[in-house]
């Protein structure tokens, strides 16, 4: 059977704090979602803000291939009449074949937030589907906080439903709007619901305030529902919606419903991260299926056990979902994870290789001092370069001096850096500020190898941790610098340790530079390789 | 009915990418699960790893009140017998009341993991479990991979089951070890169990690969299981453990059950943040019920509705769990939102006190170059004095400057910090060297202010953490630091905050001391006036 996916990232994913997109922005997601292949793009509400509309214009400029774009609006107001209702108009001038619209289900919404009476409520039920169905629309009815409504007075609740019904709505979408809900509670609303409109076709529209959302969306595909609504990555108002990307995986790959190719749902963790990426915001490395840790092995006994036999620890292939299998490097694993680990990097060590046993070793008291290789594959593949004897210096420090220097106690201090590095037989003697000691001497470095190898202009640094490592106590303790640096095509994470912040920096700074350069020549080698052929 | 808790934090959790506790860390956070009032607390696997066995000799030295502190381990090794096996000897070394232990239920991870034959694993966990209850153990028996067990086998499955039983444990833990499970095998899953096995205390133990973990964990319980293992916030290997703070929650707030009382509830908000701030991991904002977002309103509609009547957007009241409302609007200035941030930090206030007034006021302003005060308690205590007009300065700084230097890449580089403060109408211009510059900056202050106050001898910092503020990129970013200090009788947190690494603890620094000097005057004014009454 065939369950529809009603994608909502545009209209309800907005609702989330700290995500915002741009008409733009909008676009671009909407065509990626048509590229995976859900149903329904809910665009937004055009009726509550000029940048929705403006998104109905904008796409009806585009090619889409399989997604039904959505209009979104309420109900008309208690004031006037459907067809001289600002909010109906602004859904018409969207210019979507289908519009979906929410309407009261439950008694203390409609006195208290729609101030009319129940009466009048079913009538404005009535009179905007009709008025959207005598406008050739298809009508998706959205009844808001079904299930609180369908609690405080069940009779009241259903006969909303059949307005929406009888107004010629073709899909009755049941929404836990508070998220309150929990399975047991859903389970017999849903039963009453199909008694009491045999036939219907029904939706699910959660929210995960109990952390129930995915559970209470598959429970009601599993009582009939054949359509879902949710956002990719669950992004939502409060603690958001249900999350289109567990559902998606599994409904596919568990429970047998006819949903996205298997194709599409490779692009699946694809499009999870293109749209935090547009939103600029972190990803949850958790994340069930899509996550950079969701088929993360980090024991020992679970890695071999995973290796030989993936069923093991891994309820699904990660490659199903566009994602991948990562052994998490530490002093925790064996020559096994080492080799496996190279082996990503395109390197190939067999196990009894003695490079592979000497990476161990070097791993090992790397770790003993605080290193960590997790989060910085890049200061991992640099390591194995140099016990393969691949590893290249771009450049020497003669030394550094960072000074910091604070005046009076209302001044900020003021960081300055020196730095004297020696390329090739030049030495290059350099002085930077920054707003702290260690931007002072990214500064510095930069500065002084830019001019030897301009390609690492194009690199930037997008994030920088610090990690004090337990041990000694106080300001003399260990921490662990880590950085992402990203260029217009990749990014890769590089790892520090020192009690000192500045060297532990110092180094991570230094590798990711390699770490750049080296890919740099890799491809350089590559490219003129591919002309000799 | 009552619901045990068992907190599987300190092991599982420790089992999540990017989660590492120390020893020390370990026992802090037992301390507040205690607190919080779950019934068992999983302290770690001492037979795994030396850094569990040092956890379970500390948390000794500790009155425990509420919880049981539990040991993990497997059952013993096919090739040796109970009595001979080191992981069960270091169960026991543990000494512990309580011990967990699980077994496989799974034909196939007993052939492909452990080696060995249907037969002889049945026996592995009698002999284990009898052993342990020879030895006047509580056991609690996890059958790990149960429900992908019974799936491949359900009769052999429901053996192994039958032999932990027989054996004498006291509760049998259905384990979801891959996590990959639906709610409808489960439930099919647990019938047969029950079935099987009635009376016998049942227990869950779900992951959240399928994002589900929550859902079962509430299902298993509404069958009829009395015993809930989770993680704090959800942490643990791939996507996680099941997460206690939504089970807790919903337990208490909408199922009815027993499980903690209304005042421990209301620290739940707290111990979820007091882990994440430990472990130096970023929290979730959109976390149920526990997520700074978790009450947030953002669209207009939402925000009039849920003042009128809370219920219309809110599925429990947030103080229940430690939360609280938020209203995001871009300007939260105003009587109301003044007077909600002024019980955040527990002042009683009336709305007209100027003082009042003017500690908001600063407080909002620090929070928004991003102070938080959570961990940071003297800091605040020294800012409320200072609106009070209580603020003593106990020195003044003309200057300070850090150097910090590397000569040639071999070394390490050499800090060293000079220093001159004014105390009364004395200069005092000191230098010290340091293992890295914030040290040298602590060295050289103490070493220019015990001339003065010999009190602070007896002061010691006793952690340093640094996280880096979401905003800039890359190494010109904002860093928060936070110092927690202590003396023979008390410990504090301080806080700073500034783009350089160096500015900001300095900033914490200077309220660890004044705040140690503030209490020594406090004390000492309290002396003598009880020595003049």
């Amino acid at each position: 059977m065939e369950i529809e996916i009603y994608d909502t990232t545009l209209r309800d994913g907005t609702q989330a704090e700290d995500f915002a997109f741009s008409a733009e922005d909008k676009v671009r997601i909407a065509l990626k979602l048509d590229d995976l292949g859900v149903h329904y793009i809910e665009g937004g509400w055009p009726g509550s803000n000029p940048k929705d509309a403006c998104f109905f214009r904008e796409i009806r400029n585009y090619h889409v291939k399989n997604a039904r774009i959505t209009a979104f609006g309420a109900t008309h107001h208690p004031g006037t009449t459907a067809s001289a209702d600002a909010n109906l108009k602004a859904l018409l001038a969207a210019k979507t074949e289908t519009v979906a619209i929410f309407g009261k289900t439950w008694t203390v919404h409609v006195k208290d937030a729609l101030h009319t009476t129940l009466e009048r409520n079913l009538s404005l039920i009535s009179d905007s589907v009709s008025f959207l169905r005598q406008n050739e629309k298809t009508v998706i009815y959205d009844a808001e906080h079904f299930f609180d409504g369908f609690k405080a007075d069940p009779e009241y609740s259903l006969s909303t439903l059949a307005r929406a019904i009888e107004a010629g709505a073709s899909r009755i979408v049941l929404c836990d709007t508070t998220g309150g809900s929990l399975l047991g509670s859903v389970r017999d609303t849903i039963e009453s619901v199909k008694n009491r409109f045999p036939g219907v076709p029904l939706g699910i529209h959660a929210h995960n305030d109990s952390d129930l959302a995915v559970a209470i969306s598959l429970l009601a595909v599993e009582m009939g529902a054949t359509h879902v609504q949710g956002t990719i990555n669950g992004i939502g108002e409060r603690c958001g919606n249900a999350n289109l990307c567990s559902i998606i995986a599994n409904l596919c790959l568990k429970m047998g419903f006819e949903c996205l190719s298997p194709e599409s749902l490779s692009r699946l963790r694809h499009v999870s991260r293109f749209i935090l990426e547009l939103a600029n915001v972190p990803s949850n490395k958790y994340q069930p299926f899509v996550g950079r840790s969701a088929f993360a092995h980090k024991g020992g006994v679970h890695i071999s056990a995973v290796e030989k036999n993936p069923s093991t620890y891994e309820h699904v292939n990660p490659r199903a979902v566009g994602n991948k299998r990562r052994i998490l490097v530490s002093d925790l694993s064996g020559r096994a994870a080492i080799t496996r680990k190279a082996e990503e990097f395109g390197l190939r060590l067999s196990k009894s290789d003695p490079v592979a046993m000497q990476v161990l070793e070097e791993l090992k008291g790397l770790e003993n001092q605080g290193f960590q290789f997790e989060a910085a594959e890049a200061s991992f593949e640099l390591l194995v370069n140099r016990a393969m004897g691949r590893g290249k210096k771009y450049f020497d420090l003669v030394g550094f001096r960072v000074i910091d220097q604070k005046q009076d106690e209302g001044n900020e201090p003021v960081a300055e850096a020196t730095i004297l590095i020696r390329v090739g037989g030049q030495l290059e003697h350099t002085a930077a500020l920054g707003n702290g000691p260690v931007n002072a001497l990214d500064n510095a470095l930069r500065k002084s190898l830019e001019k030897f190898y301009p390609e690492l202009k194009d690199m930037e640094l997008s994030d920088y941790k610090v990690r004090v490592l337990p041990g000694t106590p106080g300001t003399s303790a260990k921490v662990r610098v880590l950085i992402e640096s990203h260029d217009s095509r990749d990014s890769w994470g590089t790892v520090g340790v020192s009690t000192d912040i500045i060297e532990a920096s110092w180094q991570a700074l230094v590798d990711s530079i390699n770490y750049k350069m080296y890919r740099v020549e890799r491809e350089r080698e590559s490219a003129q390789e591919a002309k000799r052929s």
